[in-house]
C-alpha cells in the first residue's frame, strides 16, 4: 500500500465509522443472530437508510398502488373503476396482436367412460405450436351445449395430469396429491367441457433443461420475455386468452358458460383473464390470496448467513404491476363474477374483495374456504397488523397457510363450479 | 390408478410420441452430451416450437429493436434518431420526480498530497441517503475550475476503492487488481476532480445481508424495484444524475468538461447518463462492448445436467429494453461525444458504433482498444458470423474477453481522458 494512503488510512476510517454506525453498514459477524437483524431499520435520526435495501423497503412500506380498490367506492365509482383497471391489465399483459396463422389442428380423439379426449395443437404467433386436452362429456353436444372450464396447472404439473392421464414424460408424476390434481379431470364428470393447459415451459412446453431439471430454466427465458417487454404471465394468460378464443366457437359449448380454474402458479392466468374478459362466467381460485407487496415488505428475516427471504421467482413478475395494483385489487375487480377461494389467504384482504362483492349487491357470488387448519377463526389472526420480520414459515402462519395440504380442492371446487355452470341440475 | 386411465395410457402415449419426437420433448438420460443439445431446435416441418425456451428463442433470433442504429442513417438521420433513443432511454430509466430535498451535507474532507478527500452525503428521495467521495486536485479553484469525472466501480468494488481509501468493511477488500481499481485516484493526479458512487446493495449502500455476503441479496431488491415499476440501473442511473447535478453547482468544476468513468457493472449508468445528458463531455467504457440480445441467442449449450446458460442477475434488467435497442445501438447514439473503450468487445459492434463517428464526422473522437490477448487482429474471429450453441467460455471467445484481465485500464484510459479534458496541458 502506498505511503501516503497509509496515513491517511485512520482518519478516513475513523470519520467514516463514526457516520456510518449501526444497522446501516458495520461489519457483522457469521453466524448472526437472524432475530436481532429482522427488521430492515436505520438508526439516523433523518430516518433515511444507507443501504439501497433499506431505500427499497420504504417505497415498498409507502407504495399506494393508483388503481387500488377502496372498498369504499360507490356503485357508480366501482363500475367505473374496474375499468380501468381492466385497461391498465391489458396493457400489462402486453398480448402480442395476431395477424393470421394456421386453423387449430385435432391431434387426436379417444372415447372414454362418459366423455372423450381430444388433444388439440394451436399456434398461437410465428414460430410457436401449443398443445392442450379437452376432455368433452358425452352430454355436450350442439343441441345441448354444455358450460365449461379452462384449467390451468400447479407450477410443475402437467396437462396430463389436470386430465387424470399418463405422464408424457415420467419426470412429471409425483405421487403426492396426484389424485387429488386431476381438476380437468373431476369437472368432466360433471358435464362440464374441461380444458387443460400446460403452464409455460413445463412439461410438454419444456425444453431438454426443463426436461431434466422440471421447472429448472424457466426463469432464464421469463427473464429474456421481460428483457423483450413481455413476462411469463403475458405468455401463459395469452394462451389461455387463445385457447378461450376458439372454445367459443365450439358449438357444444355454451359461451355463455365458460369458467376458469386455477391451481397455485395457475391461478395467475386465471386472475389475469377473469380481469381482462367480460366474457366469464365463473373463477376457481385454488390458492391462498397474497397480496404481494405486503408478502415482500414483511419478509425480512435473515437466515444465519445473513440473506433475507428472496422475491417468488421471475415468472411471477409483472413489471410496474405494484405501481397499479396487486392481486387482491385485481380480485376485487372481478365482482360480481361467481368466485371461489379454496385455500383463504390474508383474511383482511378476502375481506376487501368481498367487499367488492357487497357494492356489486352480489355477496351471495363469492365463497371463501380456508385450509381445514384454519377454517376456524380461532386458530387465525385475523384483526392482527402483519408485523415485518417474518421468515417463510412466519408469513404463512399469518397468511393462513398450511402448504403441505396446498393442492386441488376438488371436494370444495367441483360442487360449486357445477352449481355455478349447471344451475338447475345441480345436486343438493 | 383407475382402470380407464390404464385402458387409455397406450394410445395417448404413443399418440403423442408420435408428434413429439425430437429437441421438442422426450425423456433425456443425465448426464446429457451438452455438444448435443447445445442447439435449440424443433424439428417440425412447419418450423415451430412446443418448448417455450424455443418460442422465446425464436422471438430474440427475429427481435428488431425500434431504435437500432442504422449504420447507413444519413447526418440527418442520426440527429433524429439520436434524440429518440435519448428520449426512450428517459422513459425507460423513469427517474422519479423530484421535490424538495435537503442540501447535500459534507461529512468530512481531509488534505492530501496534491489533492483533498471530500466525503458528501445527498438526499435523491424521501428515506435515501447517499454518499460519496470526491477527490479535489490542489489546482481546481473558482479561478481555474478544473474538469471532472464521475466514476462508477465494477459489480462488487466499492467508492473507496476507486479512490485508493482504506474499505470501510474489510469485506470489500479484494487484493487482485486493487492498484489497478483505483479509478478516480488516478484520474485525480491528472488535475481532475474526480467523484466515486458506490453501486446500489453496495460497500455503505449495503444492508447487512451484502455486508455479510458481497452483492448477495442485490437481486432481491432489483426485483422489487422491477415490480415497482423501476430498475437496478434506473436506480444507478439516477443517483449519478444527482450527483452530476450537484457536481455543476461547484464553482471549482468547469461544467463543459464533465465525464463519466465506469468498470464492469459501472459502466450501464455510464451508458444511461451518456445517452441521456447531452452535457457529458467524454466517456470512459471499461468493459467489452456486449450485444445482448446476441448474446442471449447464442448462449444455449446446457451443462451436462441439463441446464442453459443462465440470463445475468437481475441488477442489468431494464424491462422492454429489447424491443428499442441495445447497448450498442446506445453507444452509437453517444457519437459524436469522446468516447473510448479498453477492453474491446465484439467486433462487428464495434464497427457500427464506429460508424456513428463517421456520420457525425468525429472518427477520431472514438478509441477502441482490446484487450491484449485480442488486440492483434489476428487473433480475433472478425467476419465470423458468433453461432448459437455456446457456453459462457465460447462466447467470451467470439467476443475477444480476457475475463482474468477485466479490470480498470488506468494504463488506457488515464492518458485519453487527460488528453480529452485537459487538451492543452496533456502530456505528449
Amino acid at each position: 500500500m502506498p505511503r501516503f494512503i497509509r496515513s491517511f488510512v485512520f482518519a478516513v476510517v475513523l470519520s467514516s465509522l463514526s457516520l456510518a454506525r449501526g444497522a446501516d453498514s458495520g461489519a457483522i459477524a457469521l453466524p448472526l443472530d437472524p432475530a436481532q437483524h429482522k427488521l430492515i431499520e436505520t438508526d439516523r435520526p433523518d430516518g433515511r437508510y444507507l443501504a439501497t435495501r433499506g431505500f427499497v423497503q420504504s417505497l415498498m412500506r409507502n407504495v399506494r398502488p393508483k388503481l387500488a380498490f377502496d372498498p369504499n367506492f360507490t356503485d357508480a365509482e366501482f363500475v367505473r373503476w374496474k375499468a380501468q383497471v381492466r385497461e391498465k391489465m391489458l396493457e400489462l399483459m402486453r398480448f402480442p396482436a395476431v395477424t393470421s396463422r394456421p386453423e387449430p389442428r385435432l391431434l387426436s380423439r379417444a372415447p372414454r367412460a362418459g366423455y372423450a379426449i381430444e388433444k388439440w395443437e394451436i399456434y398461437p404467433l410465428p414460430g410457436w405450436a401449443v398443445r392442450f386436452l379437452m376432455l368433452v362429456p358425452d352430454s355436450a353436444s350442439s343441441r345441448t351445449p354444455a358450460p365449461a372450464v379452462v384449467c390451468f396447472p400447479g407450477s410443475a404439473r402437467s396437462k396430463e395430469s389436470l386430465a387424470g392421464e399418463a405422464e408424457l414424460n415420467p419426470k412429471y408424476a409425483y405421487p403426492v396429491h396426484a389424485d387429488e390434481c386431476r381438476m380437468a379431470y373431476y369437472y368432466a364428470q360433471q358435464g362440464i367441457v374441461a380444458v387443460a393447459v400446460d403452464n409455460p415451459g413445463i412439461a410438454e412446453m419444456s425444453d431438454i433443461g426443463t426436461y431434466v431439471v422440471p421447472g429448472g430454466d424457466r426463469t432464464t427465458f421469463s427473464r429474456y420475455l421481460i428483457d423483450l417487454g413481455w413476462s411469463y404471465l403475458g405468455c401463459s394468460a395469452f394462451v389461455g386468452e387463445q385457447v378461450l378464443g376458439w372454445l367459443r366457437s365450439r358449438d357444444f359449448v355454451d359461451r355463455q358458460r365458460i369458467a376458469l380454474s386455477g391451481q397455485s402458479l395457475g391461478t395467475e392466468p386465471v386472475i389475469a383473464l377473469a380481469v381482462i374478459d367480460p366474457g366469464i362466467h365463473a373463477v376457481v381460485y385454488n390458492d391462498f390470496l397474497c397480496p404481494n407487496i405486503m408478502r415482500a415488505t414483511v419478509s425480512t428475516k435473515p437466515t444465519a448467513a445473513g440473506v433475507r427471504p428472496a422475491a417468488n421467482d421471475l415468472t411471477h413478475c409483472i413489471p410496474g404491476m405494484w405501481e397499479w395494483f396487486d392481486y387482491p385489487d385485481l380480485m376485487a375487480s372481478v365482482a360480481p363474477t361467481p368466485l371461489l377461494f379454496t385455500e383463504g389467504g390474508v383474511t383482511s384482504e378476502l375481506d376487501r374483495v368481498r367487499a367488492a362483492y357487497r357494492i356489486t349487491q352480489a355477496p351471495q357470488l363469492i365463497e371463501i374456504h380456508y385450509y381445514s387448519k384454519y377454517q376456524n377463526p380461532e386458530s387465525r389472526r385475523d384483526g392482527v397488523k402483519i408485523p415485518e420480520g417474518l421468515d417463510a414459515e412466519e408469513w404463512y402462519r399469518y397468511a393462513n397457510v398450511d402448504p403441505p395440504n396446498h393442492y386441488f380442492h376438488g371436494d370444495i371446487a367441483v360442487p360449486w363450479l357445477t352449481r355455478v355452470l349447471h344451475p338447475l341440475k345441480a345436486k343438493p
